[in-house]
């Protein structure tokens, strides 16, 4: 069984260097822009009365991946799926950034952890009833968290 | 530009229906299991440490899309990227799960919103410092999240 995936958009970002790229979008305040392609536009109505949205994208400049991985932010071997590691069975990020204004097709985010040109596989809402959660373990990650 | 992608396991949960499915992980306390196929379960490893985990997977029995479309908590039409319909250009779903405990390459965990059989593309642990936001506004959501 295979699923085959079109991107929507491409991501823009100051980022055009992997080592200069933020790890994560809550450490960083880079501005972004979403660009949907005009075929998608009429699915962007109602977004922009959402603070935050969800980028699901494509890793696309990575190239196979490890079953067990140096995460960035530790020095151990972890198991792939214990961290978010871009070299992955099915390549797939998830970023949640601030969504500062829609125009038309064009969004203006905040908060861009990824490379410019970045595809862009799908965009939902964040809604913290569906995606927060209290009263969480991290792991390997309780330690590195606060760095 | 296109991106393959093939599972690395299936989602066993108590739901065959579509009509019976919760529509998100809070509204449900529904058990599960993932087993991950064995190729694949070396990357488990540390995954036990975290209390729960993000599941992507294919929606793979939506079919086409509609850019345009009524919430099943709204009776407005809705862009289709301001709502969490499984029916989207790329259907990729996505679920915060709780994680029990981990054996080999099985997972068991609660709150599982999704079918039966459905096709797992990647975990990733929930780490609040990535992915939980504050001062949040959830648009044309906000008057249906207390129901």
């Amino acid at each position: 069984m295979e699923f085959t995936m079109k991107p929507i958009s491409e991501i823009h970002s100051p980022f055009t260097d992997k080592s200069q790229t933020p790890i994560q979008p809550t450490r960083s305040q880079a501005a972004g822009q979403v660009e949907v392609y005009p075929e998608f536009a009429e699915g962007l109505q109602d977004v922009e009365g959402f603070s935050h949205v969800i980028l699901l994208y494509a890793f696309h400049q990575s190239e196979g991946y490890s079953l067990r991985v140096k995460p960035f932010l530790d020095d151990q071997l972890r198991g792939l799926f214990a961290t978010r590691h871009p070299c992955r069975p099915n390549p797939i990020g998830l970023s949640i950034v601030r969504l500062l204004a829609r125009r038309d097709n064009l969004l203006e985010i905040e908060g861009v952890d990824v490379l410019d040109g970045t595809p862009l596989l799908d965009i939902k809402p964040y809604v913290p009833d569906f995606d927060a959660r209290e009263n969480v373990r991290v792991g390997w990650y309780e330690t590195r968290s606060k760095e």
